[in-house]
C-alpha cells in the first residue's frame, strides 16, 4: 500500500505564484500530478495534496536546455558527467528537460546511435530529448532519417568543421536538409568555415602562438558569418528548415532575419556565454576557461546581440553546455601525449593528430590542445533573469518563450513540454526573484568545477523543480533519483 | 426575479474545444462569468452553468482590432455606422474590443477628446479602448498627456501627412514622442511623406488624371518607406517607442526590424487588405472599393509583407476599418460640393479646399474627392484564418498573438483582454473552422453595404463571441444589447 | 609693347613630370599658353617658352575646390577674407578653381544673387565658379532657374536646416529638386534633419550645458543619416540628380550608393576634416577650431569613410572652407550680444536669436555663439597627398578624379577645368611628392590664424600653380594678380 | 628599301575626331606609330605620314576584353576558332587587346602551361595577355606562382566549380588568395557554389527535365550570391585582392560592393549577355544559343544590373567568349558518345562523367551535354555603344574605362595598354557613331556561325583598328597578318 502511494503521484497544489506562460503573467494556482491538472484562481486544496506557497515567485514551465553536451566522449577526452550528475545540476538550476545529441558513430546505423545513447542516459533524473548527430550518412543511406523520426528524433546536427569526423561538405549539407526536410526533421548546423578556421589555426601554429589568449584570433567572427550565410542559402535551395545553433555574432542573426525575409522557415539560437562574456576573458588569468568553438567575441558584439534577441529575432537560447573540468582544461597536453593512438575521432583540437609528435615539446597551454566548452546548465535560469529580465531586456514571458516553450515547440515537444495548460507534464520550476547573491562554482552541482560567471551576482534563486509532478530540487538540495528521467518522443517538425 | 437574473452574468462551461493561447494550444475546458474562471480537464459542469459545446472548434481569447474608425467624423464626411452599428459588426466578427480613436479637434484639450468620444461610445455592444489623435498640442501643453494617462488612454496618434489638421512636422513629432515616452505612453504614427503625397497629387490634378484607377499613384511606395525611416529615427532621438500603423509596403517592416536590432522599441502593424489585395484592384470595375491611404500595392509586395508576417516582425494584424458606404465612396463629388464651407476640418482629399471651386464640373469619379478607407472589422477573423491559419503561414497561437494578445500587450489592456488566464475578461471567441464558405456583403452586419473582400472564399465561421461573460454572438445572429460595452482602461506602456 | 607682353601669355613647357589625370599617370610634357596646346614626349622648347623643369614632379589639373565659403556674410558674422585673400591661399595650395555660392538673400531674384556674388569676387586671383543658394523661390518662381542657367550656375545649394533663413522644408526639396532637374540643373543639399538638432540644441541649452566640447551632441549622426535618406528618396521622387555635400558619416555614403543602385543619379562628397579628424578634437584645449556643422564624429567612423572612398563611392573631396578667425571662434558671444537686433539673418547659431536676452550673462565660450566652419582650401591638396596617395589609399589618377575632373564634369565646367588635354584651359599644378613637413598656420596665407590640421606631417609640396597659363604660385611666393580670376560658365548637368 | 619602310611602322596622324579616355572626351588629333607619339590640337601631318579623317568619329585606346576562351579545348570539346581566327574577329571588332587564359593541366608546372599556351597563340594578329588557370597546385608548390609573375601573368583564375578539373574548395581558395596576394598576383574567381548547381542538375536529370530550356534551373542565382559572399570572405581573411568574373546578378555587384566598405579592394565583371538577354531565350526556339555558365537571369535582372554599372560599382564588362559552333551547340550528345573515354578532362556538363553509359539513348538536345558558352568579342564595342552609350547608361568615358583602361589598370597592362597618353602603345580604335545597322552573323568574322544579339539594332561601327600602329581593320576588312599579336607581359598588381 505504501508503496503503492509511493508509485502514485502525489498532486501538488501550488498556490499564490505568479504563472508565467510565453504570453500571459497572471496570479494563480496550479494543481499537478504527474500532469498539469488545473490553473485557475483560489483553487482549493484537497487533503491529499501537497501544497507548496509560491507566494512571491513566479511558476514557470519547467526549463528546457535545448543544447547540452552531457557525458560527451570525443575520444580524446570524455567530460566526466555522466547523466546522473550532469542533469542533477540542471534540476538544481530549474531546468526540467535537456535535448542532448547521440553521436552516430561512423559505420554505425542512426538508430543504433540513438540506443546508445538511451542506454548511456538511463541515470538522467530528468526528462531528455535527443538531436542526431549525424557524422556518416553517405547518399543512398537517407531512409534512415526514417527510423530517427519513428524513434522520437525529429531533428539532426550537422558541422561546416571539425574535420574529418564531423565536417560535412556543402553538397553534404544540401542533401541531408533535404532529406531532412522532406521528413519535417530540423537540421540543425554548426556554423564555421573550416577552410578559414583550419588555415587560421595553422598559421598561430606555425607562429608558434597557440598560448591560450590567442584562441579567438583561431576562430574569427567572419568564419561564423560566411558560414551562416551559406547554410541559410543552401537551405533555401533545398527548401528545408534549419536551425543555426550557438549563434555568437550579431551578424549572424541578422542573416537568419533576412533569410526570414525572403520566406525561408529559419531559427536562430545564442548561448548566455555570447551574451555575457566577452573576448577579454582571454587576456585574464584564467583563459583556459572560455575556450570553446565559436570562441567569445568583441564586446560590443554583445549588446548587438542582445539587441536581436529584444527584437524577437532569436528564438531560443540555449547553453552548449560542456562540463570539461578545470584539470582537463588544462591538463590538455599530457592527455594527449598519452593517448595520441586514439586520436581519430579526437574534437579537441581538430589539429591534435598533425601535432602528436609534437607534444611531448608543450610546455605551456596551448589552445589547440585544450578541450572547447564551457559548463553553464545550472547557472541558465537564474542568468537570463538577472540580465535578461530584471534589466528589462526581457519581459517573463519573452523568458518563457526562449527557455522552454519555444525549444519545446521547434524540438516537438510541445505541448507535453513548454507548457502550463492542463495536460501537460508538470514540469514546473518556480524561480523566487527576490534577494541576491553572487554565483560561485562551490554550490553548483555539476563537475567541472568551475564556472565561467563566478563572481556574477545574480537576482534570486530557483525555489523549487518538480519534474512530472515530483519534486526534485528543493530548499536548496537536490530530492530527485537516478532513473525518473525518461526519453521524450519528439514528433516531427512541420513548417 | 427574472431580471436580476437578467443582470447576473450566467456562468458558462464551454467544453470540449481546442484552446488557443498565444503561446499554447491544447485541449481544455473553460469556466466563464464575467471573469474566466478556470482552465483544465474534463471540468465539472453544475446546474447553473449554460454549457457549450465546443467540439471540434478553437476556443481564442477575443479578438482585439487595435485600429479601427468607428463612426469617423471628418467634417467633410461622417462614417454612417455609429457605435452601436459599429461594434455589432465587430461582435459578429469574433472581435470583442476594439481599440478606436478620440480624436482632438483644434483647441481641445485632450480630456475634453476623451470624453467627447466616451459619449458618442456610449450604445458600445462590446467594449472597447481608446488612442489619442493629438492634432493641436503646441510646446508647454505637453503636460495635458498626464491626463491620457489619468483616463486611461496610454496611446496617442500622430500623421506625418493630411494638412492642416492633422499634419504633424517632424518638430512636432520629436517633441510628442518624447513627452509621450517619457510617460510611457506609445506614440503611433500614420507614415506617408507629405511633400511627396501632395505633389504626386497635385500633378495628377494638373494632368487631369484623377480618375480612381490613378489613386496609387498618389501615394507612392516610397512615400511610405521614406516616412517609416524618418519616424523611426525620430523616436530613437527622443528614445521613445514607436508604433507604426498599416504598414503596406514590405520594406518598411524592414526598416523596424533594423530600428530594432539599433537597439530600439518599435512596433510594426499592417492590415488584412495589404496581405490580400493588391493595386490590380484598380484597374477592375469597382475602383471606388479601394480607396484607402495608404493604398493597395504591387502585387509581388503581399507575399513579401506575409514573408514578414512568418518572420515574426509584425506585431499586430489590425483593419483601420471606416465604414463608409458605397454611396459614399462614389457620390463624395457631389457632397464635397454642397459641404465647401465646412471643408477646414475635412481628410477627404486633403486638396479638396483648393479645388472646391471646380468640384462644380467634376463628371466622373476622382480619387480626390473619394473618403479612404475601407470596412473590415467583422471580416478581420475569417480572413486571417483562411489565408493565414489554413495555408500554414500562421499557426493558432500566432493568430491569437497578432489578433489578440500583442494588442492587448501594447495597449495596457492586458491581462484583463488578450488573454484566457483566469481572471482575465471572459471575451471569448469560439471558432469552428470546419466547411467554407464565400464571403458577402449581404451576410454581413456593417453599414458600408459591401466589403472588399466579396467572394473570397473563407474556411470556416465564428460561432459564438462571448463579451465579459455575456453571449453576443450565436447561430448567426447578433444576441448583445447597446450599451453592454465599456470602455478599458489602457495602462501605460513600460519599455 | 611691354604691356602687350604682359598681357599676352607666355608660352610655357613643362617637362619631365610624370603627368596625372583622372584616367592616367605617364611621363610627358606640357605645352601650355592660356589653353593646354600639346601633350607629349620629349617636346621640343621653343626660344618664346618658359621652361619649367618638373622632373621628379607630378603635373595634375590645377586643383578645383567645389565647396567654397570666402567672404561669407551671414548677417552676424562676416568671414574677413574676401576675395583676393581667400583665393590667395588657394593659389598657394595648388587650387585654381573653387565653385563658392552666391547667396540669395530673401527678396532678391536669384540673378541678383548672382550679379552682387560678381561684383564682390572681382578681386579673385583664379577663377571661381558658383552655387546659387536659393533661400527663397516661392511656386511660381521656379522659371527664375532659367536664369541660372543663362547665367552660367547649373547647381542649387539647399539645407535641411538653419531656420528660418536657409532652411527648405520637404515640399520646397521636392518642388526644387524637380524644378530643377527638369532644367538639368543639380541641386546639391546640406543635410541634417533640423527638428533633431534643433531639439538636441534647446536641450543643451536648458541643461546648460554649451560649452564648446558638447558641440558635436547638438548635431548627432543620425540627424545626418536620417535627412540624407529623406533627401535621396525626395530626389528618387522627382527624377532628379541630386548631390549630397559633406558627408560626415559613412552611412551617409553608403545610402547614396544604395540610391544608385535603384537607378538615381546621386554624388556624395566627403570634406578632409571627415576622413582627418574626428571628435576627440572637442576634448582638446583648442575646441572652438572645430566647430562646424556637420561636426565632427566618432572616431571609427574616419576609416569608414576612407574605406567608401577607396571603394570610389565618394565622388569629390572638397572642403566647406570658411575663414573665420580664431577671433570670431572664440568671441562670438560679446558680437552676438552688441549685434542682437541684426540676428534675423544669422547663421551663427540659429539659436541665436531666442536666446539673446541671456547673452549678457554669458560668461564662457559656447558652440551655439560659436561660428561654425573651418579654413581648409590651402592644406585640401597636400592633405589629401599625404594621407591618401601617401599610404596607398588613393592612387594620383583617384586624387585628380575626386580634387579636379568629377568636381568640373559634376558641375558642367568640364572639360575647360579639371584636364590636361588640349584645349583646356591652362590650370596645372606642380606637386613635389619630395619630402616632407609639418602644417602650421604661419605658413599659411588664409586669414583664420589658425589650421585645423596645425602639426599634421604632410608629404611633398605645391611647387608651382599656373592659372590659365599664368603663374600663379612659384618659390614658396604667391605671384599672382589680384582680378586675374575670371567666373567661368557651367553649363547644365546631363544625366 | 621598300622591304625596311616596310617593316618600319608608318607614323599615321588622326584628324578631328574626339579623343576619348577614362577621363576626358575631346577634340584633337593623334599622331602614332608603334606608340602614340603626341596628342594634340591642330597637329601637323608631314609627308611620311597615313591621313586618317577621323571626323565625326570618336577615336579610343584600344578596346580590351578581359575575359576570352579562343580556342578552349575542354577535352570533350575545342572552339574551332584558333588564335587566327580568334583574334580576327577581335581585331574587326575593335579589339586591340585580349586576355585569355592558360589553362594548368593535371602535372603541369604554371610555367608550362604558359609555355604551352603561347605557342597556339603564335597566330594572333593582334597583342594578347593571360590568366593562369590554376587546377593543381598542391600546398607547397605555392612558389609556382613566382614564375607567372616573372613570366608576366600577374592573375590567376579559380573556380568554385565544376568538378573535378577545375573545381577548387574552400581551404584551395584561400590559400591560393593568400598566397597570390603576397606575391601581387590577383586572383579572379568564377563564383557558382558546386554543391547546389550538382544537386539542382541532378535533380533535372532524374526528372528527366534536361531538355535545353531548363537550363537556367540548374544554376539558380542563389548558387552565385552563395559563392561571392563566400569567396569575399576568402579574400577579406586572406587580405587580397579578388576579382569575380561575370556577375550575372545584380546581388553579386552588390556584395563586392559592401565588400569594399568593409576595406577590401575586390573587383567585379560583367558581360554583355547579361546586361543584354535573359532567360526568356531559353524559351525561345534557339535555346542551345544561351547555353552558357552561369545561365541567363530573369528579365528583371538586367535594369538592376545596369544601375550597378551605371553607379559605377562594375569595374570591367567582358566577354567571357567562347565559340562553340552550332553544330557543336547542338550535336553535343553525339560527340560525347563517341568520345566517353576522354571525359576525364572535360568541362561541357561536369555531369558527362556520370551519365556516359545513357548517352545513346538521348533522342533530344540535352543542357548537360551542349557546351557552354557564347561568342561575343566582335559584337562587344558596337553593343556597349549602342546600349551603353546611346540610351545614356554610360559616357563615352565610362565605356572606355570599363572596356579598356580598367581592364589595362588591374592586370598590369597599363599605362602601356589602356590609355591614349604619350609613350602608350598605339592601339586605337576609331568608331564612328552615326548611323545603324542590324547585327547577324553573317557579316561577323568568328568561327560560331550564330551570334546571340542576331538581329540587334545597333548604333554606328568600328571604322578603324590600329594594333601597334598598324591597320588591322578598315572599310570593314581585316587588313592584318597572322603572328603580328604579342604577348604582353602584365605587372603585378599593387593594392
Amino acid at each position: 500500500m505504501s508503496d503503492s502511494s509511493n508509485m502514485m503521484p502525489h498532486r501538488t497544489i501550488i498556490k499564490g505564484g505568479t504563472l508565467v506562460t510565453a504570453a500571459h503573467t497572471f496570479p494563480g494556482d496550479l494543481i499537478i500530478g504527474e500532469k498539469i491538472i488545473a490553473v485557475g484562481n483560489d483553487l482549493a486544496a484537497t487533503p491529499d495534496m501537497q501544497v507548496v506557497d509560491a507566494s512571491g515567485c513566479m511558476v514557470l514551465p519547467g526549463i528546457i536546455d535545448a543544447h547540452t553536451h552531457i557525458q560527451l566522449d570525443t575520444g580524446l577526452f570524455q567530460t566526466p558527467d555522466d547523466w546522473q550528475i550532469g542533469t542533477t545540476a540542471a534540476a538544481c538550476g530549474g531546468v526540467t528537460t535537456v535535448i542532448d545529441f547521440a553521436t552516430q558513430f561512423p559505420g554505425q546505423r542512426l538508430s543504433e546511435a540513438i540506443h546508445a545513447r538511451w542506454q548511456e542516459a538511463q541515470p538522467a533524473v530528468i526528462d531528455y530529448a535527443l538531436h542526431c548527430m549525424v557524422t556518416d550518412l553517405p547518399p543512398g543511406r537517407e531512409d534512415e532519417l526514417d527510423e530517427l523520426i519513428e524513434l522520437g528524433v525529429p531533428s539532426i546536427k550537422l558541422y561546416t568543421t571539425y574535420r574529418p569526423n564531423y565536417y560535412a561538405d556543402d553538397a553534404t549539407i544540401l542533401r541531408l536538409l533535404k532529406a531532412a526536410g522532406e521528413r519535417n526533421i530540423l537540421t540543425t548546423v554548426h556554423c564555421e568555415n573550416d577552410a578559414l578556421v583550419t588555415a587560421a589555426t595553422q598559421a598561430l601554429i606555425e607562429a608558434g602562438e597557440t598560448d591560450l589568449p590567442n584562441h579567438g584570433r583561431a576562430r574569427p567572427a567572419l568564419a561564423e558569418v560566411e558560414a551562416v550565410h551559406r547554410v541559410l542559402f543552401l537551405a533555401q535551395a533545398a527548401d528545408a528548415p534549419v536551425y543555426i545553433v550557438h549563434c555568437s555574432v550579431a551578424r549572424s542573426v541578422q542573416q537568419v532575419v533576412e533569410a526570414r525575409a525572403r520566406g525561408q522557415v529559419a531559427f536562430a539560437e545564442t548561448c548566455p556565454q555570447y551574451l555575457l562574456l566577452d573576448a577579454s576573458a582571454y587576456a585574464g588569468d584564467q583563459p583556459h576557461q572560455y575556450i570553446l568553438q565559436p570562441p567569445l567575441r568583441a564586446s560590443e558584439n554583445k549588446e548587438a546581440l542582445w539587441d536581436w534577441v529584444k527584437a524577437g529575432a532569436v528564438d531560443v537560447i540555449a547553453t552548449d553546455s560542456c562540463d570539461y573540468t578545470l584539470d582537463q582544461k588544462t591538463a590538455c597536453g599530457e592527455l594527449a601525449e598519452s593517448t595520441c593512438g586514439e586520436l581519430a575521432e579526437s574534437t579537441c583540437g581538430e589539429l591534435a593528430e598533425s601535432t602528436c609528435g609534437e607534444l611531448a615539446e608543450s610546455t605551456h597551454p596551448d589552445f589547440t590542445q585544450t578541450p572547447g566548452g564551457l559548463p553553464g546548465i545550472e547557472t541558465l535560469l537564474p542568468l537570463m533573469v538577472s540580465y535578461g529580465v530584471a534589466p528589462s531586456r526581457l519581459s517573463w514571458p519573452d523568458l518563457v518563450r526562449l527557455l522552454s516553450t519555444n525549444p519545446a515547440r521547434i524540438y516537438g515537444l510541445y505541448p507535453i513540454k513548454g507548457s502550463l495548460a492542463p495536460g501537460a507534464d508538470a514540469d514546473v520550476t518556480i524561480y523566487d526573484p527576490r534577494g541576491s547573491s553572487t554565483l560561485t562554482a562551490s554550490t553548483l552541482h555539476g563537475i567541472a568545477g568551475y564556472t565561467p560567471y563566478e563572481g556574477f551576482p545574480v537576482q534570486g534563486h530557483v525555489k523549487m523543480t518538480f519534474s512530472r509532478g515530483q519534486t526534485v530540487y528543493r530548499g536548496g538540495e537536490f530530492r530527485g533519483r537516478p532513473g525518473h528521467g525518461k526519453f521524450i518522443t519528439g514528433r516531427p517538425y512541420r513548417m
